[in-house]
């Protein structure tokens, strides 16, 4: 029998058959009506799932290409921007900004640190910057910053908040237009349960009158917001990948709304913790209930990580992802984002008590994924 | 019942329901080994669509995307580049190209004609220009120019040539390599017979060597290039749409080869070209074979354009495309690129005769399809 395939990284996550199906049916004309309902019904839905009555642009793109938009539409060559770090992401907003010309001033933690707003605040008080650039969800430490507190720090120094909600839009709560964040930047393969290819930005009024003079077509945010003014698209959508979202979008609002998805990601992080700390290892990431996106793990002593994960890939078809930066070789991470629920942490925990036995290493077995599914029946605090 | 939907426009094409299929296959990890197989074969196989050993860089982008890769790879701010335009893409080469800061020199032709590699040579001799930006087939007249004229004469005025082959790639022949053509942009919409949102381009060492100072980052060719010289993206790609082209392109390479494809577009652009002069219309695309990608058509006197793609459309299920720019109102258009076969010729044909006939048109009736199929079955001179 072909080996089963189980995908639990943090990006691409597993799509639902739907979604899935919806993807493959047959190709439509970008600018008929059968088409142009879609679009419209998916731009309306990607303003609920920011929270915003500002437009919701749509590239066909990754991630990475929303984050470019972010800097080219809204900086002039030589500006500065606060870029605030803690991970790999917050690393490539700086990249990114330095490829652009930006001057960049790092607000700079170690890996798996959460920022401060005071600290930024400081910062922007003793330089100023054009923009702040940070990481909502820190997919390669686990860490979920406090965006409502540092947009807030942005807004009073001056500066337009950008926020990387790649991993956490649909996952934890982001209030984008209540917490005054300006420019939110994500993508359809995380939380939003579809495939990659589609880049999304929402912009405020001030991010818009905020405008710089970088050279800029394909991702114009005015181009791009022009032409869905009319439900259209600057350039041929990726029609298929489109049909897909609307569909994922509706699972997602209309299945108990945002709210329940929170929630259901609050409880599988909760599982995923409690079941990691009864077979004994120790967690990277925080333990606490912000660590809804990605459970990271350190490496059990006498384990090679490298070792673990692809016996867990190879021999058990499970995809987990490793640590990336300063963290390779000491942690694995286990995403639950998306499409899971709790018997997909069973599984995870499962696969990584048995392939951890199968290494050699001294864990407590049978009891992890008793402790998830107790964890995940717990009510919330309110 | 619900009706069917047939798509005649030159973009997005019709998708073949094995690359459909694909596209909807569960979702991967984009660093496994079960799509490194994948990502590894389909870079191969457009290797050999490009009919280049240089290295074909793939986007998660429209293919106005890679159009932008071209000129913020290869120009720095102020660089004089010569834009050869005869319609609407032309028209956009010029747009990116002013937008990023170029300074544009166009040589322009009406919507219709076909651009001279004289013209070309005269004008680089009088100016020169650090790039010249070229449309193989030109989607809004249905001209497809003589790229490898015009290649020669840009390499001869010591220019880097670029063509737009995106809606050409697969349909008509186009020898990168042997024509010396420095960067193809391409996209997987047309030809290539799958949903669009993939962006492709193909780089001469020539193009790599003439880099410019323009700032990017998403579309920066060398980042790319790097993660693809293992087998992987830069950033995450569109897993899913990779799998489909992966798909499309063992159709088209395996199904009889290129040679094959370009010989059944000239014998579609034949047959859909006969049956609309049988039936009395006037060709606004060449009348011979080079017009193998899309067929313009005058709208007859008397016959508002706009009522009959909407006739066809909404009444008939049939979408076809409308003339665009200053050749709105004027023509309409039939493609004819990918998946397509004599039947849909036929078909599109016949939805021509019906609707015109419904506006009171005089029209021909009852010969168009036959006349299509005699075309179709003429040998091809050699």
């Amino acid at each position: 029998m072909t080996q089963k395939r189980y995908l639990f990284t943090p990006g691409p996550t597993p799509v639902p058959p739907e979604v899935l199906a919806a993807t493959a049916e047959p190709m439509l004309h970008h600018r008929g009506p059968d088409f142009r309902v879609v679009y419209e019904r998916t731009l309306g839905r990607l303003k609920e799932v920011f929270r915003t009555e500002n437009d919701v642009l749509l590239f066909a793109a990754s991630g990475t290409g929303t984050m470019e938009s972010a800097l080219v539409n809204l900086c002039s060559p030589g500006d500065r921007v606060c870029v605030v770090t803690a991970g790999a992401f917050g690393d490539r907003w700086a990249s990114i900004a330095g490829a652009l010309g930006c001057e960049v001033d790092r607000l700079a933690y170690d890996w798996g640190e959460s920022p401060s707003p005071d600290d930024l605040a400081s910062r922007l008080a003793e330089r100023e910057a054009r923009v702040v650039l940070t990481t909502h969800s820190e997919t390669s430490t686990g860490v979920v910053s406090d965006v409502r507190g540092l947009a807030a720090a942005a807004a009073e120094g001056g500066a337009v908040s950008v926020v990387d909600a790649v991993s956490s839009l649909g996952a934890v709560p982001l209030e984008t237009d209540e917490w005054g964040v300006d420019v939110v930047v994500s993508g359809s393969q995380k939380a939003l349960m579809s495939p990659p290819g589609l880049a999304l930005v929402s912009v405020s009024q001030r991010a818009r009158d905020a405008r710089g003079t970088l050279p800029r077509f394909y991702f114009d945010w005015e181009r791009t917001r022009k032409a869905q003014q009319v439900f259209d698209a600057a350039f041929t959508p990726a029609v298929s990948l489109v049909k897909g979202l609307d569909v994922a979008l509706g699972l997602l609002l209309d299945g108990g709304g945002l709210d329940a998805a929170f929630e259901r990601h609050v409880r599988l992080g909760r599982a995923c913790r409690e079941g990691i700390k009864a077979m004994g290892l120790e967690l990277f990431s925080p333990d606490d209930d912000s660590a809804a996106v990605v459970t990271a793990v350190r490496t059990p002593e006498g384990v090679d990580a490298a070792a673990l994960l692809l016996l867990l890939r190879d021999r058990h078809g499970v995809t987990l992802a490793p640590g990336q930066g300063p963290l390779k070789g000491k942690i694995f991470r286990i995403g639950h984002i998306g499409y899971f629920d709790v018997f997909d942490i069973a599984t995870a925990l499962a696969a990584v008590e048995l392939a951890l036995t199968e290494l050699g290493a001294e864990i407590e077995r049978g009891v992890a994924t008793t402790s998830a599914f107790e964890a995940y029946e717990q009510p919330l605090k309110v």
